[in-house]
C-alpha cells in the first residue's frame, strides 16, 4: 500500500516556510502500515497541480494534498480539482453552519467568498473540518482515493486524527508495520555500522534499519512489516534487544521520543537527586538542555557559565594557583569546577566543561575541539579529555550531550553502587 | 532559469524528521534569482532516486539533492549518482585528508568504510565540505547542472553557501536580484504590517516586501529586481532607510545576516564592557544565545541559571526576605538578580530573567508566560514585565530575545549619555 504526499503553495518553494504538515501526515499514515512513496511540493498553479495528481494516481493508492485552502488560496486548488474530477458545486451543510457563525461572531455580512468556501464539488465526500471552514474532500479515480486537506496545520491534524485515518484503516487492507527507534550518545556511525554488521547480515526480508545521525546522538531504526502482529511485535523487541546489547548500555540512553535530558531528569528524580553544572565551553548549552524538560526546575540547582577565569575562580572556587599552573582547559581546573558547583549550589551531582569551541583560541598542544568534561558525585569526581572537532556550532552540541550521557552513567553507576 | 530539489530518505518518508534543508536551499536559490519548481522527498532506492533525475533534468537547469551521503549501508546515492552519470571512483583528496584526520582524532585505523567516504565518481567535479567528509559533487547533463550535497544540515548549508551560490552566480545568466532583510526584535507582525501599508502600497512594481517572522524576531526581507545593478543598489538602500524609519530604532536591531548576540557583543567591545547574566526562566537559553558567538569570552564574564530559589540568594545575594515577600517571578526579585549577577560576576551591564515558562506553575495572577526582565547598569537598574504566551519553547526564545535587545537599547542609550 502506498500513498503520496503533495503540499501546494509558493511559500514552500520560496523557502519562506518549513513544510512540517508532511512529516505529520507521514508519520500517522506511516502507522497504519501505509508507505509513504513520494513528498511532493508544487507551485499554486492549476499546471503543477495537475501534473503532480497525474503522477501520484499512477501508482499510490492514497493521495493526500495539503495546503492552497486559505480563503484567498482555495478558489484555486478547489477549482483544480473539481475540474480534474468534474461534479458541480454544492453547499456542504456543516461548512456552511461554521462559514455562518464566524461571520456572525466577526459582526460581518456573508459575503459570496465566505459563501463559495462552504462549497464542495460534488464528486467528493466531506470530511468534517471541526476547527475551521474548510472540509476535507475525498475523491477516488482509478483505484486510488485522493484527499484534499487545509494547509492550516491544526485544521490539517484534526481532520487526519478523526476522520481520515479511522475511514482508511477500515477501508483499506493495511499489513501490519512496526518500528523502534533506539537513541545512542558517544558511538560514531561508523563504529555502531561495524558492531551490527553482522546483526544486519542476518535480519529477515521483513526487517530493516536505519541510521539517523545527528550531532552527539546516533538513532538506529529497526522496522519490521508483515500480518502478524503478535509476532512481529515479539520479533521487534529480540531485535530490538539484540542491538542494544551489541552497543552496549553505556550508549544506548533510550527508546524512540525520549531525549537525553529528560532521560537524565527521571533518573535524578527517581533518586531525589539535585544536580548543578559548571559550563565554560559549552556556555549555558547544557543548562538551556536541561531545562527544555517541563519540571526541571524539580532537579536542577542551577548552573554557572564561567566563561572568564576569574569567575572561575571567584564563584566556582578553582584555585588561582592550579589555573596559572595547568590552564583554564586542564583536567584539575574542570575537576575543582565539577566539585565548586556541587558544593556551591548544594547539589549531590554536578557536571563541568572546559574546552576550546573555537574557531580561535587552539594552541598546539590544545587545539580547538579540545574539551574536559568532569562529573563530580558524592563518591568524587572524574574528568575525562575529548576532541571533538573544529566546528564551534557543532562542538558546542557534541559536548554537551556527551556530558549529559556521562551524567547518566554516573547517575546509573551511583544507584548500582548504593544497592 | 528554475531548479529543483531532491531529498532522499526514509526518515523523511516516514515522517521521523521534518525536512528543513529543502527550505534553505530553496531560500537561498530564490534569493539569487533561480525559481524553484518542484521539491520532492524520495526513498533511498536506486529506482526512486532515478525516476525523481529523470523527472528533474527534464526542465530544470539545476537540480539539487541532498541526503543519503553518511558512511552506512543505507546510503545508496553515491552508487546510484555513478550509475547515473557513469565515471569510475576516484579519491577525492580534501575528502581524504578529512577522514584522515578524523580516524587520527578518534584513534581508529582507517577501513574500507572509511576510504569510500572519501571517493567520487570521476564524472563530477567536487565542491569542497569544509565541516564534513563528503564532498559535494556536481554533474552535468542535457543543460542542466546537478548537485548532490550531504544531508547533515550544516555541511549542506557550508557547500551552498562558500560554493554552489558564488558558481551558479557566475555561471548561469541571472537577472540583478538584490535584497537587504531588516532585523527587527519586540514589534509584532501585524504591527509591523500597519506601520508599512503606505510604504508598501507605493513600492514599484520591481521591488516585493516579505514578512519572515519568528519567535521574538521579525525579518523584513525586501528585494529588488531588473537589469541596471547601479540604479537597484540605490533604490534598495532608500527603501531599506524607509522601512527602518517607519519601524524606528528601538525595534530594528540589524540587517541581513547579523545576529542579535552579535550585536550586543560588537556594543559591548566598543564601549570595552562586560556582561553578565542571571536566568531563571529562560534556563540558559541567554548565556547559550552570547556565547554562539565566536569571541564572545572578551565581554562574558559569565551566567547564573538560578533555578532554585536557593541559588538566588546564596549566589546572586537576592533577599531572602524580599523573595518570600513578593515571590521570584516580582520585579523586586529580578531587579536584585540583575544586580546581584553585576557585582558577584563583577560585569558593567547586566541582564537577568525571572518568569513561568510552563507548562506547570502559573497562577491566576501570574500565569503561564508572566515573565520578567531586568537591566542592570552602571546607572542603576530598570525591569519591565511581559506575557508571551503559553507555550514553553516559545516562551523561552521569546523572553531570551527580548531581554537581549533591551540589553541593546540599554547600552546605546547609555553611549549616548557618556557622549
Amino acid at each position: 500500500m502506498q500513498a503520496d504526499i503533495i503540499t501546494i503553495g509558493d511559500e514552500i518553494l520560496i523557502g519562506q516556510i518549513v513544510d512540517t504538515n508532511s512529516a505529520y501526515i507521514a508519520s500517522a499514515l506511516n502507522e497504519i502500515g501505509i508507505r509513504v512513496r513520494t513528498i511532493v511540493s508544487v507551485s499554486d498553479t492549476e499546471e503543477a497541480i495537475v501534473q503532480a495528481l497525474d503522477r501520484s494516481i499512477d501508482g499510490a493508492e492514497v493521495v493526500i494534498l495539503t495546503g492552497g485552502l486559505g480563503p484567498t488560496k482555495d478558489d484555486i486548488t478547489k477549482k483544480c480539482l473539481r475540474d480534474y474530477f468534474g461534479g458541480e458545486y454544492v453547499v456542504d451543510p456543516e461548512a456552511m453552519v461554521y462559514v455562518g457563525k464566524l461571520c456572525e461572531r466577526r459582526g460581518i455580512q456573508l459575503s459570496e467568498r465566505n459563501r463559495f468556501q462552504a462549497m464542495v464539488p460534488d464528486s467528493c465526500r466531506t470530511l468534517r473540518n471541526r476547527s475551521g471552514s474548510a472540509p476535507g474532500m475525498l475523491f477516488r479515480k482509478e483505484g486510488s482515493i485522493i484527499v484534499s486537506l487545509p494547509g492550516v496545520s491544526f485544521e490539517m491534524k484534526d481532520i487526519m486524527d478523526q476522520e481520515l485515518i479511522p475511514l482508511l484503516k477500515k477501508e483499506l487492507k493495511l499489513p501490519v508495520r512496526l518500528h523502534k527507534t533506539i537513541l545512542t550518545c558517544g558511538i560514531p556511525e561508523s563504529t555502531a555500522a561495524d558492531k551490527l554488521a553482522a546483526f544486519e547480515e542476518s535480519l529477515p526480508e521483513y526487517a530493516g534499519l536505519a541510521y539517523l545521525p545527528s550531532p552527539g546522538i546516533l538513532r538506529l531504526r529497526i522496522s519490521v512489516t508483515g500480518d502478524n502482529k503478535d509476532y512481529l511485535e515479539h520479533q521487534l523487541k529480540e531485535f530490538t534487544q539484540e542491538i542494544s546489547s551489541a552497543l552496549g548500555e553505556k550508549f544506548v540512553f533510550g527508546y524512540d521520543q525520549e531525549s537525553l535530558p529528560a532521560v537524565v531528569g527521571s533518573l535524578l528524580l527517581k533518586g531525589n537527586f539535585h544536580i548543578a553544572v559548571a559550563e565554560s565551553c559549552t556556555g549555558g548549552s547544557i543548562a538551556q538542555m536541561i531545562t527544555s524538560v517541563p519540571g526541571s526546575s524539580a532537579y536542577l540547582k542551577g548552573s554557572v557559565t564561567a566563561y572568564a577565569n576569574e569567575t572561575k575562580v571567584n564563584v566556582l572556587k578553582v584555585s588561582k594557583k592550579i589555573m596559572d599552573e595547568f590552564g583554564a582547559v586542564s583536567r584539575e581546573v574542570v575537576e575543582q569546577m565539577a566539585v565548586g558547583v556541587r558544593e556551591v549550589l548544594k547539589a549531590d551531582f554536578a557536571i563541568a566543561t572546559s574546552g576550546i569551541a573555537g574557531p580561535d583560541g587552539g594552541t598546539p598542544g590544545k587545539p580547538v575541539g579540545t574539551v574536559w568534561i568532569a562529573i563530580a558525585s558524592p563518591e568524587g569526581v572524574q574528568a575525562r579529555k575529548f576532541d571533538f572537532g573544529d566546528n564551534r556550532e557543532r562542538n558546542i552540541i557534541i559536548a554537551s550531550v556527551t556530558a549529559l550521557n556521562m551524567m547518566r552513567n554516573r547517575i546509573v553507576e551511583y544507584h548500582e553502587n548504593s544497592v
